[in-house]
C-alpha cells in the first residue's frame, strides 16, 4: 500500500507544486501586512521567504525540463484559488492557522507524492519541500493567543477542523485520476490517515482538540 | 558637496532601510496577489522575493550588531506606514509604478547615504541594496500599458509627479538631523538633484512625461 506506485506525471506535479506554494507565499504575505507588531511581521515575512523559495525552486525545476511555469500552473489556478478564498479565515489568527495546517499539511502530501516521481527529481523535489518552513512563529503566536482566550481557543479549534477537510479535498484533487479498474482509492487511504494523524498532531501541539 | 560627511548612525540607517525594504515586499506581495495573470504573477513574485532577501539581509545585519530588528525598525514605522498607504495607488498599474518607482529611488537614496557608514558595513550594504531588484516585469508590464492606452498613461505620468515628491519628502526625513550650524541641506541638495535624475530617466524608459 503504497502511493508510489500511483506515479503522477511530473508536469502535472510540478504545476501543482508551484501553484500550491505560490498560495501559500500569499497566504503569509496577507499575514505579515496586517501582523499586530513588528517582531511579529519580521518571524512572518521569514515563513513568507520559506514558502516563496520553495516556490521559486519548483518553477526552476519545470523551466528546467524547458516549460513555461504560468502554463504548467494554469491548470490549478481555479481549484487552489477557491480553496485559499474559503481557507482564508476570518480574522488574523484564523488565517495563522490556515497557514500553519494546511500548509503543512499540503507540504506532507506533496513530498510523500513526490516518491512516484522519476529518480532524477522526486528526491530533489523531497528535499526541498521538506526544508524547514519558519512556521514557529505561527505556532509560538497560536499558541499564546489560544492559553489566554479560552472562546478564540474553541473558534480556532472548529477552524482547524473545517480546514482539515477542504485541504484533503483539494489534495486528492491532486491525485492523478484513478483508474477506475484498479485499486487506487485503496492505495490512497493510508496515506490520508497518515495525514489526518501529522495534522492531529499539530493541532494538539496548538492545544487545540482535533 | 557630499552625503558621506553626513554620517548617517549605523543603527539609525539599518532599522529604517530594513522597514524600508520590508514595505516595498508588502506593496509588491500586494501586486503578487492581484496580478491579471499568471506570467505576471510570477514575474512579480522573484520581484518581492528580492525585495524581502535584501529585507533579510539588513536584518541580519542588526542582529549581527547585537540588536533587536523590531526594536531598531519601530521608529520608522509611523512615516513608513503613511508614505507606503498614500502611495498604494487607486488601482494595479499605480500600485506597479509606485512599487517601481518609489523602490527604485528609496533603494538609489539609501545607497548614497550608506557612503556615510563606517567602511566595515557600508560597502556591504551598498552592494545589498543594489543588488538586481527582478523589476523588468514591472517595466514591461506599465510600457505595454501606457502604449495601449493613452488615458492610463496620462494618469500614470501623474501618479508618477505625486509619487516623487512623496518619496523624496520620505527619504528627507531619512536624514540625520542637520546641525543648524552646518550647511547640511547645501550638502544634500546635490544628491537630491542625482535622485531626481534618476528619477526622470526612469519615467522616461517607460514612455511618462516626468
Amino acid at each position: 500500500m503504497d502511493i508510489s506506485s500511483l506515479a503522477p506525471d511530473v508536469q502535472h506535479f510540478l504545476g501543482q507544486a508551484a501553484y500550491c506554494e505560490l498560495g501559500e507565499f500569499e497566504a503569509l504575505a496577507r499575514a505579515v501586512a496586517t501582523a499586530p507588531n513588528l517582531a511579529v511581521k519580521e518571524g512572518l515575512s521569514a515563513a513568507a521567504g520559506r514558502a516563496l523559495s520553495k516556490h521559486h525552486g519548483l518553477i526552476n525545476e519545470i523551466r528546467r525540463r524547458g516549460h513555461e511555469p504560468a502554463a504548467e500552473m494554469a491548470p490549478f489556478v481555479a481549484d487552489l484559488d477557491e480553496f485559499r478564498r474559503k481557507t482564508s479565515g476570518a480574522d488574523w489568527h484564523e488565517l495563522l492557522l490556515s497557514c500553519y495546517l494546511a500548509g503543512g499539511l499540503l507540504d506532507d502530501f506533496l513530498i510523500r507524492l513526490s516518491d512516484g516521481l522519476p529518480r532524477d527529481i522526486g528526491p530533489r523535489v523531497a528535499q526541498l519541500l521538506g526544508e524547514e518552513s519558519g512556521t514557529d512563529v505561527l505556532v509560538h503566536e497560536l499558541q499564546t493567543a489560544i492559553e489566554n482566550d479560552l472562546a478564540l481557543g474553541s473558534r480556532l479549534a472548529m477552524w482547524g477542523r473545517r480546514l482539515v477537510g477542504d485541504t484533503l479535498l483539494v489534495a486528492r484533487s491532486a491525485m492523478p485520476a484513478a483508474d477506475p479498474a484498479d485499486s487506487a482509492e485503496a492505495r490512497i487511504e493510508p496515506v490520508f490517515t497518515e495525514l489526518i494523524a501529522a495534522h492531529t498532531r499539530r493541532m494538539d501541539g496548538l492545544g487545540l482538540t482535533a
